[in-house]
């Protein structure tokens, strides 16, 4: 198992337009392969600020993620509309 | 639906020592109303960094979660082990 925290920025006033890309991209993405997790948030203090929370299987579940089809069309139309990725942390389950 | 991300820094070393505590705070955690996810992960690239990943139901049951019994003693005792908490991103659902 691996979490993935995945932030981004997006440009003010740019939320509402991205709305249905992110949504496209999390309904396709729920549905791959090893994929128990996925969902995108706002920041409580700054709706200019969001984050990926992900939960995938495998490396290899992952690694076939950001190759997949609506992953590598999306993208490039969200950064486009004005997102860009920030820090990406990748955790381990402990306890 | 509230998402916590709140990172913590561990003294190297220190990791199996915390085991323990860790444990008995998730476990009690999440039995709290509210709970929906509580977890603590490790970061995959410096087993000295960490994340708890928590998501409540509402502001209120995040705020009696930090007012209990298993929150307000063993956090002290992780301190004391050489746990230090970092930053903290409160976030909402989206889409």
């Amino acid at each position: 198992m691996l979490k993935v925290l995945a932030r981004g920025e997006l440009k003010p006033g740019a939320l509402e337009a991205m709305a249905p890309l992110f949504k496209e991209l999390i309904e396709k993405t729920r549905k791959e392969k090893g994929c128990e997790e996925y969902g995108f948030f706002i920041d409580l203090t700054d709706e200019n600020k969001g984050c990926f929370v992900e939960t995938w299987a495998s490396e290899e579940d992952l690694a076939a993620h950001v190759k997949s089809e609506h992953f590598t069309t999306i993208f490039p139309k969200l950064r486009e509309l004005g997102f860009t990725m920030g820090e990406v942390t990748r955790l381990r389950t402990f306890v």
